[in-house]
């Protein structure tokens, strides 16, 4: 069945999730109003997923649901950002009712556990591409950011990478577990953004960044911003049970350290402040290790205990 | 050459134009952030072009540039919101730098204009689309809804209609016209969006919506909106002469009634408030019309001096 643009905006996607007194107009006028609380700023970022190159072709629509809201949000998160509202720009080859049910109960779902409201969206024809804008609002001048680590600062990382990698080796048939746990797929297709994390981090870490594109290029993100470098211990890194035994099996530290996706947050924090840390740590529902500290000289050193120094040159990661 | 993403985004995307202090912070770090003025509601709205779709493939990247922007604006002005911010979710086959180049003097040139930051965006490989998302503000409460419009209010348009129209069949060679005036392409590729104009009528208009899909559709949102019809008089529908020719040419009232992309304002006024509304239109840079009158029974009666009632049936327009 062939739908307007009008039905399937009006079928699918006007249900208001998680609204607050912050929503005063949702879907169905030319623009969205929220009213922003007193004495926060407003974070925005947008995230574009597109077919064959972020998703394979028929990828399943309640994951990829799921996926483009918990990508988006994952910026909040590394921010340290309250989600409030989203919007969705949907480009789709054909309105196919079964696909739009799924898509939007993926989508839905993440919505509802971050209380994020569905303002507004185009749904317009053309190769499938899906664009998700998030806002959401952080004490004004309290935003993580990137730019604020400094020498002596420790880097941690949240729950454990490589994951998203690994089940994407798997899917694409070029490794072959001894078992394929079905939690990997899960961290490849539906990742949860750590933004309880994020807020729990304002006024304790220094710099904060999600890791999308890897742990070497998203930390490479914020020596740059702050003028710094950074000594990573690699057997630190921390790693699920199937990535331990693909190191062990392969060798390929690139996986852990370079693999994107994971969507865990990689944050650093002055030495002084690691007993709070600790403390909110505690709370989180996700592992939080130490990975490297932060240091003077540029670049970013990878060590492996007993070894003087590493040649490995993480895959993805630019000099500066 | 190819570019990296973030090559990409620094090299033709890291300019922030018409900054206030509203900008906390802009491209570059996991969000933008923002600081919404006090007393203010947030709009935002999203709009996508994609190619083959909105716009014909090879088409010039400077007035596409133009356009994305303008087009999301046009929302804003709809609601009578002051354009603060924007966020580009740009997806390209190629990275080439002199079409990187041209559409970013056309969106640039519509933000200075505007006064519109761009403080983020997303750029990917894939078939091309652009998503513009834009953020605007305007005093709580008091946004141009299309809900509020009531029986007896006056219905008018901004500017002519039918240009982007006519402009279309003449470049897709449908119409062959004695003269083809500039103005016409223009009208279709780099609409103005009626800004200063939507922010002149808070307070003045009962409702108001873009002309984005023909003045049969959108008025057709108001009245739905509003659970109210309207008559709308032909010959006061506001033409250029262009637009006249054709309609003299052709007999054919769908153009000025229902072609889109024109990026006018369709707005009701209560009665008495029109002599506040000749005020305040005689500021504006184009035309302000009367076209017709809010009724209470339902539906769009289409009438021509003379003739008794119409039998057209607007292209596009649904009876509800």
């Amino acid at each position: 069945v062939a739908l307007s643009e009008f039905d399937l905006i009006g079928r699918y996607f006007s249900r208001l999730s998680g609204v607050g007194s912050a929503v005063v107009l949702g879907v169905g006028d030319d623009c969205a109003l929220l009213s922003p609380p007193a004495g926060m700023e407003l974070a925005v970022s947008v995230d574009t997923l597109v077919e064959g190159v972020h998703f394979p072709p028929a990828a399943e629509p309640e994951a990829l649901g799921h996926r483009s809201l918990a990508v988006a949000l994952s910026d909040l998160a590394a921010m340290g950002a309250q989600p409030s509202w989203a919007t969705l720009a949907l480009t789709l080859p054909v309105a196919e009712e079964s696909w739009l049910g799924a898509f939007s109960r993926g989508f839905y779902g993440v919505a509802e556990r971050f209380r994020v409201a569905l303002v507004g969206g185009d749904t317009t024809r053309g190769p499938l591409a899906i664009s998700v804008q998030v806002g959401g609002y952080v004490p004004a001048g309290k935003a993580l950011r990137r730019s604020g680590a400094r020498p002596g600062d420790l880097v941690y990382v949240t729950g454990t990478l490589g994951d998203a990698g690994l089940g994407l080796l798997i899917q694409q048939r070029q490794y072959f577990p001894p078992a394929y746990g079905l939690g990997l797929r899960d961290r490849l297709e539906r990742p949860t953004p750590r933004v309880s994390e994020g807020m729990a981090l304002l006024g304790v870490a220094s710099a904060a960044i999600d890791v999308s594109d890897g742990l070497a290029a998203d930390l490479g993100h914020i020596l740059e911003a702050s003028g710094v470098g950074a000594a990573l211990y690699l057997e630190r890194l921390p790693m699920s049970d199937a990535v331990c035994a693909y190191v062990a099996d392969t060798g390929d530290w690139n996986l852990p350290l370079s693999a994107g996706d994971d969507y865990e947050l990689c944050l650093t924090v002055p030495s002084q402040r690691q007993p709070t840390l600790d403390e909110v740590g505690a709370d989180f529902d996700c592992a939080l290790s130490w990975v490297g500290v932060i240091e003077k000289q540029g670049g970013l050193r990878c060590v492996r205990e007993g070894a003087q120094g590493c040649s490995l040159e993480p895959r993805g990661y630019r000099h500066f």
